[in-house]
């Protein structure tokens, strides 16, 4: 895309027949902006998107399409699209599958808390039946977008909340929904409100969440692999233990037997946060201390980099805010690729 | 080191002997600044070191010693010094090399211009015959920190300069010092005033360059290899071809045989810049239209996270500007590596 | 507003008739942004606006209604909107006046030169005439919204473009647009092609500009005052001689018998950038030097300031980048009022 | 200054006999960092100055000299020096009076609470007297340097801290320090623990605090008036109600008989924040939201504005980071004028 607003490649694949609005699961976007409170490019992105997409869906159906807009393509990422839609496919499975869901509308007194994990563990799992994924094991990467507290909210929930602050809601509401991850995937087993932000011990390997204002609920995209599905497109994960761990990166790609550069890989989609104890591998960083840049920034771009180095490419789906999203200073990193050889991208 | 400021890593090192002060050759070190116009770690972190030195070394020793600070540590990059020094080796060589020179201060007229690559040209020469570097194939990485160009200086210059606009150069005063490096190891023939920072295709592969307010000459470090010298270090170095060119640098690391995260490694330094022509392997970067942060700030951190991923280190000297310090978008790398093994660092 | 795109209050106003949209002749708009390269919430404002009024007028209305946006709220700024509209009014005249014109669409060739100050020249006189404003005498803010220059269009110009850096057509064409006003308003006798952007001696104390990428024309705002108007609008203006030139603002306040926070005012619309010279009254000041914010951000914040403080309320439309938008580091301030008195705001 | 070490001025008046270093009282600088974590204009400010006092004082005496720098000089605000030193003077008094005192090194565990208040309490009660000020009537402004929490701090008291947050132990320090001055000056009776950056109702009309890392005491300058000083120069101070209180500022003025410009004004000092209500005379400001620039440096340049376009000049010490310190939004702004009539500057 050439700016926020620039549906044009999307456009042109409704056009020609390549895209059937129907068929749209979700639409993730990578944009410009910076990331945090006062990015505008998401918001525009969205309102671009919903005009392309108002003469073909019906409101309500628009209206309940996810779209996951994720701000800042700090160094040298490129905004991109990724356009999650079904069709018609052969060969074996398993393939990749996806399903969305999304919560009932949150309480204010919820968000932030058990509440919500328990919330998001229900919806994964409905997420996961729908797509036909049949056990934890294949799932390879959830998609969330949660809630935050404003004054307003808070008010209505008497300040009965986990925070008034908004930016700290935040954080809370992006932890408790991948503590509800977690819980779904088993990969712990209870969550209580005090250790949402604190204990950093407790993680989900397959969780990427934002928090957004516009929404009240929790909107829940679960990609994984089903035999249910066929075509050539697969899905695996990896997690960073850091924020230079090349080797899963390489890993994770060689096990798909892909070169830097190949066309067969069709998404990279990357967590990457700023250590907060200060250092990687012993040496001090300076993310946390800078107050003209905000650590986000600064994780996405130096993960980003190291990332785009070992793909290959630039179009790199990397988000901040990885609160128990993979281990402190690391996160997770899946990749959706096309099992076609020599294919041309 | 914990700020600009902090020299306690070196005044142990002067304390219990390990650094004789009348040997180090040069300083160089990476500070948390911005990079850019308003970076006071720069002028902190020397002034830091004079204080250090000022008991142990004369005066006129002390302003001569080169002490090159690079401001900025984006994404996880670390703060840390380069302290250059001679010892008593053992061994074969070739072994690492280096030496210093000082050009006579420029005219006004002179900067950014064919006469400051002329004069670094010959300066370079100088610091390889005083290295005892037998010839430009054995060069690996050059240094420079050259003026650039003030109200008050053009003034004096009657108005002849390269360019009235101090930022502006800064640049030419770095492509024209990069050129002269260039000039000195046979990678171009001749400069013209008009192709500096403008023909894009004149560079060098073992130039790095810097303009500072406070000095009128150029200072000029060379570092190779040579047999006059021995001991367990060595460099070398390549040049990226754009800013995800992992290749280039996985090459360099496994010629020296080094593992991500060995402690043989010593230093590695680099150049890094946003692509002007605004694209990375063919989709757009956005680098240059943040008005919020400087492209400069976005190329190192991005290039840092490579460099640090595959070197398994986050104490890497990436320093941004690259006018002719290699290909456009792309830059040097060199390592300062130590070739006897096990040797915890 | 709450946010770029919250248009509920000119919903509001839509709906319950106070405003009809076929009378709405041009929308400002300060929103939220950083006001420079990637400011995406002018376009976010732009699209909000788009889709409330797409309903209520023709597309080639609404394509034609100038909609100017300008980013930057720095310090207690706050963002609101300015809508233009005709209306039934009694009472004696002169009374507040405005009409729009844009040009023909500019040949790349022509933009930033002395032949799009001509276009503007004309444009101003036939909107003067169009909005009755029977002289340059009684103009008092012309808003101008002016194309750039991409690589796109200066190829297609074969090369003969006033520049080929993006970000200085911005200000070439801020400064040609501005000196077109200067043309037309018998501020200045002529324009030569090099004086744009270098003969600070010239300029309009009415003109205010933006460039934007979005169109190839000029589109042309004129206010003044005209007998041929009625209604209890006036509108008045002064020239600030430098950023904290109090007196004039004082002086604009007292014609108008407007006390800080009177709810009389009705906008008030300035232009703000750092002086060149680097001194405010003999005292340095820091903005150019600054790489970590933009000097028209520290200027929009730094005027707006003070136009706040003495106007009382922080609904200020303080533009930057002001090429012969006045005198260097000062500019135009424009305040449309209230004549009615003790009306509720 | 031309830079955050350009002491010439200060050296200047040492080396003609203007300024006896013994008889210096305390330095104030405005250097042009961001105001924030990591400002290195501070830091190589007072090394700086420490570089030109060492040879006049002993170093017992040079580490007890009170040196506060503040950051932040944005929008047009010129960075300057103040230095307080004693003289001989004549004429009637009540004068310009003032001392300084440092408080016992605090326990960590004493930090942003009430048992700091109570420290502060005491010093200023002892420079007070040390001063000649006989009550709190005659105090117009008390600079605080306080200090702040660690990780090592917090450990040190096994925990018992109140906050672990280092930047938000910034804010309780400065808090708890404003507090101290409110009790010492009967503005507020008693402080408790948990009101510290809680209940904005509380607050010192004259203090003016910052939080520095490189102490672990309180120092603190008071400055008021006095019938045992003579000479020139008085003190007076308003509060301003909020960020656009100009009439404040123009009464301050006014009392002094200052008009904007005057040679007669010598030090104009103030504190400066964004309003946590998120609006400014029911207008929303965006200062809280703004993810690129902090809300302080967006308060210090707003303020300054107005401040410099009122007294018509640019020097002003205007910080941010004002809990406690006037009202929510609001602050102190204190003058020191010299009552000789047309006195050059």
């Amino acid at each position: 895309m050439t700016g926020p607003d620039d549906v044009s490649l999307i456009a042109a694949a409704l056009a020609d027949g390549r895209l059937d609005p129907d068929r749209i699961v979700a639409i993730l976007g990578k944009t410009e902006g910076n990331g945090c409170v006062n990015d505008f490019s998401r918001g525009l992105a969205v309102l671009a998107l919903r005009g392309l997409l108002a003469p073909h869906l019906a409101v309500e159906k628009l209206d309940a399409l996810p779209m996951v807009m994720s701000g800042g393509t700090e160094g040298g990422l490129s905004p991109h699209w990724i356009v999650l839609h079904t069709g018609e496919g052969e060969g074996d499975g398993p393939a990749l599958a996806f399903a969305s869901r999304v919560t009932r509308a949150l309480h204010p007194s919820e968000i932030g808390r058990a509440a919500q994990a328990e919330l998001v563990r229900e919806a994964v799992g409905a997420a996961m039946n729908a797509a036909g994924i049949s056990g934890p094991q294949d799932v390879h990467y959830v998609q969330i977008k949660c809630p935050l507290l404003t004054a307003q909210r808070a008010a209505e929930a008497g300040g009965d909340v986990s925070t008034t602050d908004m930016l700290k809601s935040m954080g809370l509401s992006r932890g408790a929904s991948a503590l509800g991850v977690a819980l779904a995937l088993g990969e712990i087993d209870s969550v209580a409100d005090d250790a949402i932000c604190f204990d950093t011990s407790l993680w989900s390997a397959r969780a990427s969440c934002s928090a957004g204002i516009e929404l009240a609920c929790c909107e829940i995209i679960v990609m994984g692999q089903s035999t249910d599905w066929c075509g050539p497109l697969r899905i695996d994960h990896g997690v960073m233990s850091d924020a230079i761990d090349a080797a899963t990166v390489t890993d994770l790609l060689a096990r798909a037997g892909l070169a830097a550069g190949s066309p067969r890989l069709r998404a990279l989609l990357a967590k990457a946060e700023a250590a907060r104890s200060g250092v990687i591998r012993g040496a001090r960083h300076t993310m946390l201390d800078d107050s003209d840049i905000s650590s986000t920034r600064h994780a996405r771009g130096f993960v980003g980099g190291l990332l785009a180095g070992l793909a290959g490419t630039t179009q790199i789906f990397v988000s901040g805010g990885a609160e128990h999203q993979g281990p402190d200073g690391g996160g997770p990193v899946a990749m959706i690729f096309d099992t076609t050889k020599e294919e041309t991208r």
